[in-house]
């Protein structure tokens, strides 16, 4: 059973609006074990929409379509359903009704070009819709299905889960669930997990992938099964195979982040901590400040930009900044303690570096950023990296410095 | 000239991740005039991904593909792009050299995983990446030409900018230009943006559009034209007019943000601001510190959940906090004072909050959020505003909290 989508809108298209419509659905095909093989953008040209329906509906069982339902000239979602199933367009009468309720409950003005919405291909079954304007239908063609629905998340979502789904089940009886179970690393890459874990990423069921992210990398393993009790017994076995093999670099499981692991140690240790950073911007501190239990472990965050910004807000000694240089692993030992002591932390984490270690463009040239860990009247030291660009660079370094407090935390040696 | 991008990944497909990639090639594509017509995506499986790409080689001109050029075994579109252009895969010396001075600059380890990463489809044209460990290629196909870059948005980007756009141009004698100028605004609606400009969004070259964005609006002239000149000849008279009805709503132009513009104002009067926010989680500190100028206009930020890091941090009167409430504009003066105190800075602001002030499903019934500046000895209050829930709703906040303290730099009044 195989299953694709197809999302229709310039818009999307163009890139003005991100699709998240396309990443809900395939959670959704996933849990009734549908296979999602395809997503397909296109935009509101209705030979274009045509032609990739009439290649989807071929390939696969079930074609989704999101968008096009809406009243205007540059809806033609109806149309393009219509001609690649080789249909015409009929006008339903009781459609018409139900849009026409559906403005009088809310008082608005009902306007000609609503009436377009109550086309449907001959011979669809309709899908009513009561949270929104837009009748959605299913038509069944040479044994396989498009089903269409609105672009409007709420109104789709809404559809998906009271009537798609549900019908999708019944019509080609799947009993069957897909279930995945996410090993979440930090500290080891992604290579140097494959060759670790190579025998394991050639199984069958469950399969065993590796995902990178900026400084964490996920390993999942994803099975099928015919109920959930059976989908965590081909789990469980390779779950553990691959915890041994890849140790405390695994923090986490599923959608648990790094900061979530290492407040959930601070709160079982009593412990908070506070944080000064430069080059990565605040995003620390937005990413601890963010997580649960954020109030009772996060004893706050100081962000810095140049050497004027740290010696006015910190109680650093100006002589060792000038001796050793605002990018250096003397003040970062330093700005740690500070740190600590201005914000009546336990422990005091810096993450020191100049603008240039992560904007400049030529990553090698980068000047190196430095990690310190004040606790307990001493200082950790992490090692420290050459700065990197962008966004990923700057991820890179904040799982660097929270791997170095988990780390410290469960008295293994920093990585 | 037809061009449409196919994303490659499972954790795409399943809605692990979302797919930005595809927006940002969109967008660049349109400014050489280059239409997209689709985007598919597609899983980690080198038949599929095969047969996906010697239908799009077929129909479009140009196929960029993202994603499936790591090192890993589920890593195929090398293989899946050699497979739909009838090509061999051949292993190049010269690209693992490449690859391993990339480990070596860095002091990673090589593994014998990143050695498949050497290889590439017969005749392809080799686009070198110097800032990841994934080549890239573009292989020629009767006509038409298939492009494969990395999916780490950051490597893509970079080898987009400098590599594929300019070889596009070339390649196909692309000429026309659309060119854009942006007028961006703070603290007035869509809405009322449209009806102060009714007649100029009628116009058809250039055509005016508006954008609203979480607390700011965009208003676009976009134009089509031989050259850069006569575009902006065309632009201009449209941005006179735009400015002459938009007033000192307008703070900037195309990429310049509200921080942008406040750090320049903040430059030019010799002025450092510092600030203190709760809700916002440290997103203020990184606009503000990541905006070019910050080392000397920001004098420093705050992050900090809860009374606990409040009173810890900052000299804060507890007995204040006590009385009013940490949500309550008389806590988020005193804050205002005690920040600009703690960074030695010329103005504090406070953007101060309780957390069910951004996170409740309910917006009706959040608590508000307060602004506060504290200057020149007194407290200049900005109107409390009730929190609103997501990324928008602490989007809006941080323009409103900016725009406050730009207009009062400018004498303005208070919005």
């Amino acid at each position: 059973m195989q299953a694709e989508i197809v999302t229709i809108g310039t818009e999307l298209l163009l890139g003005e609006i991100v699709d998240t419509n396309s990443a809900w659905i395939a959670q959704q095909l996933t849990t009734i074990g549908l296979n999602l093989y395809y997503t397909t953008t296109v935009g509101d040209n209705l030979q274009r929409i045509s032609e990739v329906l009439r290649y989807s509906v071929q390939r696969s069982d079930v074609v989704i379509t999101t968008g096009g339902l809406g009243p205007t000239v540059d809806d033609m979602t109806r149309e393009a359903v219509a001609a690649a199933t080789d249909r015409e367009l009929v006008f339903d009468e009781e459609l018409l009704q139900e849009i026409a309720c559906f403005f009088a409950r809310r008082n608005y003005p009902m306007t000609q070009n609503n009436r377009k919405q109550a086309c449907r291909p001959a011979g669809a079954r309709v899908i009513h819709n009561p949270v929104g304007t837009a009748p959605s239908f299913a038509v069944e063609h040479n044994g396989h299905v498009i089903i269409s629905l609105p672009g409007v998340p709420f109104e789709m979502k809404y559809l998906m889960e009271r009537e798609v789904l549900p019908h999708l089940r019944e019509r080609f009886g799947l009993r069957g669930i897909i279930k995945s179970r996410t090993l979440r690393t930090c500290g080891i890459g992604e290579s140097m997990i494959g060759s670790r874990i190579d025998d394991l990423m050639r199984l069958s069921n469950p399969t065993v992938g590796t995902a990178a992210h900026p400084g964490q990398t996920d390993v999942r393993v994803t099975v099928k099964a015919e109920s959930i009790a059976e989908a965590d017994a081909l789990i469980a076995p390779v779950e553990q195979e691959l915890r041994a093999r890849l140790g405390d670099y695994v923090y986490g499981v599923d959608q648990e982040t790094l900061s979530d692991a290492l407040t959930r140690l601070l709160l079982e240790r009593g412990l908070r901590l506070a944080l000064a950073e430069t080059v990565t911007h605040g995003e620390l501190s937005r990413w601890l400040s963010e997580t649960r239990g954020a109030e009772r472990a996060f004893a706050g965050g100081t962000t810095l930009v140049g050497e004027d910004a740290l010696l006015g807000s910190l109680d650093v000694p100006a002589g060792l900044v000038g001796q050793y240089g605002l990018a250096s692993q003397e003040t970062a030992d330093a700005v740690a303690e500070a740190v600590r002591r201005a914000h009546k932390a336990d422990l005091g984490l810096a993450v020191i570096g100049v603008e240039t270690s992560v904007s400049t463009e030529a990553p090698e040239g980068a000047p190196p950023v430095y990690f310190s860990l004040a606790v307990d009247g001493h200082i950790i030291r992490g090692e420290p990296r050459q700065g990197r660009t962008g966004v990923s660079g700057r991820g890179w370094l904040m799982h660097l410095a929270l791997d170095m407090v988990r780390r410290h935390l469960l008295g293994l040696q920093a990585n």
